[in-house]
């Protein structure tokens, strides 16, 4: 079996997370790194692994006729144009979230994709979860009948640092963007409509940023269901990922995952620990999953499960989020981008 | 010891429970009952308890000279009037919820209550339940800090008939009240602006009624904390009472009460029974506890734990969700009811 | 409708709980008290419940021509005579539990019992219980299929106090009495074998009584299934009842109840609240079911749900549980009692 | 680095598990697979994976020069040869557990390994389980005081196949040998006496191999501590593996692991999913943390967690349960092995 090389462009914690993932896969080869602050100890990480090729180059990674996909793991700037190239040169492209945080950028990427032919899967990990596909599972075999009321509970265990904060995109299009990805995915609806309500109630920082650090957010879908998610950037008991779809005939609901099932019984109380602390300890087995799956639909040519569609129309509802939120109204998807642009002007 | 006595007025389900739970009070006597529909059957049941005294004349309660204190179970439109004249007398008041439909209405109570110098409790039972009361008590002792997000989801197992609805008051007025309620209750903050989304998903005919059947509505404390209110009126599973408090140290949440703890293993799943299925089974207990202590505070002259302000609080709220259902937007408290009667006029 | 007048014998604290369970029930009278220690502070407890017959002598109780039933709540060492001479007087009996500590006792009780024709009922309280019932349930109703294995924890929160130990007929007898009782309720068979394993793990006062705090005992049923049941005076998170019963369809298991279900997260972990504390929070709704099925048996002259016969299976199953652990090896219920005196003999 | 080289003897689906976790170690290589049965479908297997030395010849793994250590997973029957002479030859080795099913053979092979000097691991794979580790560390760490009872509950979804049944060693030796380990490891005690009560309740087919399919078996800890574990071949609802420790200052328990945690909630009740399956699933990470640690002792020198040692006296428990259900009395620790002997002699 001939394997498939792939390329990989940003190795920081995310892009050697997915290194080490397709490592895992026998039919994979991992043939080039390309990372803008590539050095010896890249070098030596990679060695360890046996891939040799490592360059402070894209270019080259994306050219290299013998890679048949691109991994962009480098940061979200460099998105837009990063896929432009790669499908450019034909190849495949896997692109962490967000596509970018300007929809006319993405859909340009977007398009750029769909005239060279190639597969774009977006990086909404948490599709892969074992506890949100059982969701998802259970909506589509109709276990809960017809979608009512969709519940987000999205909380982080400790706030990015500063300057991570600066650069985000804000809490609506860094943090909250995966949990629009998984409203459409557990409701099997869109969105059409979005109030956004906020604060900064954990840290200053965020304000002098312009953010915010805690969200709650009501959604309006397309099949009359409603939703609303709760983002916070500190839940001090840990990673709390939480969702409950409710229906006609039922409801169903996910609970945290937990280092494991002990529970302590004292004179003061009954115990158990704290959930998963934060992503990469709640969704490794999702990392894994999303890019094992990747691989096969490029063995096989069927279409990845979360496409540019996915990754536009995410970014679109944490637009509308947005929007709303600076003016106090619910917004329309249908007003996001005319809307947008003519807000974006007065400000 | 004398025992206080207590005329009840308006004796049908809600009514008969409290006289059966006042008559397990050894403090207590029921020396009557008024019910406008009094008849053979209310007197057998009530001879049965021991109590002689049942007419159809409310006055004839309320102005009885022995009895201090006048329990009120009648319908809503009868509040007013009916704690005016109790007030009036002299007498004490437990009120059921709503206290009225109408602001400007349930302030005229409220008023005749103070000119009286008596005590009015309104039938906010969830209070008193074991496990609300504990979410409130871990909020204030700072378990959790200062609370930033209170989500609450209550769930009725089964549509009220068609009567019920067409004199409810509608969902904010009749359903989710409590959750108002118990949102003030557990965050111990006032509720500033309120934002409701709502639609017909159950069943038409609540459409016919101008009403709606599903709801979230969210709400922003004056605290900073955001808030999130979801009901339904058909739980298939049962009666859904849940509540989550998160803040800067953490989070304390409930879950639903079983009619026992037995869980089945079999090769299908594991499977627990649903929920206890209504109100009644689900608050028998904080019935039983809110008459304990509105007859405590009776006799040791104690200010009563929900008062008319509480009561009147809640239906400001659920005016506000009203209004802003109807023009889409958010509203502020404050706007209630200088705006409720514009709005009213434009209607 | 003329109410059923009913004597209770033995007013402690298990002699007032059912008192006023029975106060509760509209069909009963309760015509007499009789308490060998019966002064002052009683006769005011009885007077607050409008109960103004209050005796020294039992037999005032027993032999009042309008008394239907006696409750024998006394100390266990009165339980036979007591029985002995109510069923002489005609009167239907329930006991507490044990009905004596010696099973030729116990059966004289019996025969007493028997040709008078009234019917006793022995205070095995947890069968009306909301979680044993529901496990019986089950188990009957065929939900697991053929029992193979019944697993049954009881722990107490805290040891009793000296006087009590000294007098309580030892571990087997006085606590896991109920676990017997349990045991052969939820699996529908009989039990046939026992082995018993204790020690003195907490107290070296149970040692000075010749008791022990801490045992461990497995059970061979006459269907084939395996028992075990483990007990400990002691355990300082609360009163821990739990019954596993596990066969060839599946398994069905409870676990404790809880004063509320609040869950608090912090950075220290995820806290519940301990079980309810001890026997009387945790079993005072069964206290009144079975009283209140013990009335309605004696009104519809139905055989009550818990006999004689089952309280001196119970005792046989305790005497081999004592028997085999002084003996160090498997006693076979056939043994008892031929065995038991012979092993007394040797004592 | 230079890379560990291990060889690995029987290539059956655990040692196919041993194979791909040792893969996942940078330091490792698999340097040789020996399997009786080697075949063109076991070199593909091992081609895959980049291993090309494969034989039917055990000794030509043993006495490869460059292999630092042995694992052994081939049947029962061949470990105590296997273990002389890979000690013999100077290498550290991991077995399968049991060493054998014969205490006197296990001694044996013991012997060799202490004369080499080499190391030798136990395959007590629930000992690296997250949540057994999870019970020792609380136990150790003094968070339930002094334990007291110790409760195992052991159960497979499915009968092994008849063949395996007939070379099983029992269930005793086979299966339960796993939770005697697990009641050393979490009791931090060892076990003086045994007594163990069973019976065919599944599958005829277990009597004719003289075996049983249900068992539960009481223990004696040297600290006074009681313990007891339930074993049964079929548990229809899926792998059933839990432990409690009860103590002075409180009780630890497991709980199963689930493949999501998913709660849907019908008409019909509230559904969560059964176990994960059997032991791959179940233990499938701690199968990988076993050779995890295994390695970093080989690398690092450090003593084994599991050795010799616990292989043996975990089959002195077995052997005692076995001659405890065939006398049907308890059985000291110190009976075994002179009176096995005696026991077989007479058998």
């Amino acid at each position: 079996m001939e394997r498939v090389k792939i390329g990989v462009i940003g190795a920081g914690r995310i892009g050697k997370i997915h290194i080490d993932n397709l490592l895992r896969l026998p039919q994979v080869e991992v043939a080039a790194i390309g990372d803008l602050f590539a050095g010896p100890e890249l070098l030596a990480w990679a060695a360890q692994r046996g891939i040799h090729s490592v360059t402070q180059d894209a270019s080259a990674v994306i050219n290299h006729p013998d890679i048949a996909a691109i991994y962009i793991c480098s940061s979200t700037d460099t998105h837009v144009p990063l896929i432009t190239r790669a499908a450019q040169a034909g190849k495949h492209i896997f692109c962490e979230k967000p596509v970018s945080m300007d929809i006319a950028q993405t859909e340009e990427a977007l398009q750029a994709v769909r005239r060279a032919g190639v597969q774009l899967q977006v990086g909404f990990n948490r599709r892969f979860d074992h506890n949100f596909k059982r969701v998802r599972e259970h909506v589509l075999a109709g276990a809960i009948g017809e979608p009512h009321i969709v519940k987000i509970t999205s909380r982080d265990p400790n706030p990015p640092h500063n300057d991570y904060i600066r650069a985000s995109g804000g809490i609506f299009m860094d943090m909250m963007i995966h949990d629009f990805d998984i409203a459409r995915y557990v409701c099997g609806s869109e969105v059409e409509e979005v109030y956004a309500q906020g604060g900064v109630l954990i840290d200053p920082v965020f304000a002098e940023h312009g953010d915010i650090d805690t969200a709650v957010v009501t959604l309006r879908f397309s099949n009359g269901a409603l939703g609303v998610i709760d983002n916070s950037r500190r839940a001090v008991y840990g990673y709390d990922q939480r969702v409950e779809v409710f229906g006609t005939k039922g409801s169903v609901s996910i609970a945290n995952d937990h280092p494991n099932t002990a529970e302590l019984s004292t004179a003061e109380g009954i115990v158990r620990e704290k959930p998963l602390y934060f992503f990469l300890e709640r969704y490794s087995e999702a990392y894994m999953e999303e890019t094992r799956i990747f691989v096969d639909c490029l063995v096989s040519g069927k279409p990845v499960p979360v496409d540019g569609g996915d990754g536009l129309q995410a970014e679109r509802i944490a637009s509308a989020a947005k929007l709303s939120h600076r003016l106090g109204r619910p917004v329309k998807l249908a007003e996001i981008g005319a809307q947008l642009e003519q807000a974006s002007a007065g400000e």
